[in-house]
């Protein structure tokens, strides 16, 4: 997405090997109308997937998968929550996520009444990197017996492996700006398709 | 707003004598279509006050603040985030945020560049109770030379003393909805004005 990418090449900063950081219009300070065109682009190509629920995590994907939502209809937004630990609770779908950045592992959790059986789910998220927080999303909507029907990402990280499996598995994956590395700070972008 | 009192009737959950559960339409699922709907009512209450940043904390906070900068063209958003301890860092603002119902205290950050000086700042917060988040967003604003306009609140506690007291201090506080108390798990709403 144009938008995006013209952003990240001129605010983006690019962190030794791996770190893409966007605080300035994605992940601390929102830039709010390209936060919308965003969105537009999530929903342009999945509207014909006809999902019927957003699903993200807490907090830095809320901003998105609100923008997605909006476009798509103002369908509703369910985001899961992060906690360091299992709650013992039989309404909580919960799901773990190793943090490869941090070393750390999160549990995510939803209250799975908001996420009803044969639910279409589109999965938002900021960062797409292991695949880690999308896994435990679709953790979530396995257990819920919902179904997700794809997954519209900010920023790629196309150096790690986390796209190319879900794209291998099958699971359709929009990307709106993918970056193949870093070097000296500066953050390569791949080219756009088509 | 009354269509924010009209689900919090139907659909808001009273558990004790002071929680007002509404995560089933806004803290935990969110309903888009009243979440924009409360953004055009804040929008409405403090365009005349010529907000250029809206500010807010993570993670709840944000989907109302993405929704109040939409409705006033497309503004800004910065959110704060919360942490357990003060971080040794000078580009970063920082306040303390006590939890009276988790008995624990935060830090709030906020990195300085995405709230220059003079700037004219809308707070938006989806809780008011005693009144500490929106203190120390404020506390914020004045470490970086910016002007809160004013406050606006999805639910604000009128049993509790946050609103009176930023009301008495001359800020202009717009909240959705006032809870003025909790009976038998229903939920006490004051009627509104005008």
């Amino acid at each position: 997405m144009e938008a995006l990418r013209r952003m990240i090449e001129t605010q983006g900063v690019g962190i030794g090997k791996d770190i893409v950081k966007v605080d300035m219009f994605l992940n601390h300070r929102i830039d709010t109308g390209l936060l919308f065109r965003m969105g537009e682009a999530w929903a342009e190509a999945f509207r014909e997937d006809a999902p019927d629920v957003v699903l993200t995590v807490e907090a830095s994907g809320i901003a998105m998968a609100v923008a997605a939502a909006h476009a798509l209809g103002d369908l509703p937004v369910v985001f899961a929550k992060k906690s360091a630990t299992v709650v013992q609770n039989d309404a909580m779908l919960q799901a773990p996520v190793y943090s490869f950045t941090h070393k750390t592992q999160n549990i995510i959790r939803l209250d799975r009444r908001y996420l009803p059986e044969g639910s279409r789910v589109l999965i938002i998220d900021d960062f797409l990197a292991d695949g880690e927080a999308v896994r435990g999303m679709m953790a979530l909507c396995e257990q819920a017996g919902a179904h997700p029907v794809g997954v519209g990402i900010a920023v790629e990280k196309g150096f790690q492996p986390g796209g190319k499996r879900l794209r291998e598995a099958g699971v359709k994956v929009l990307s709106l700006a993918i970056v193949d590395g870093i070097e000296d700070g500066i953050i390569l972008l791949r080219p756009e398709e088509g």
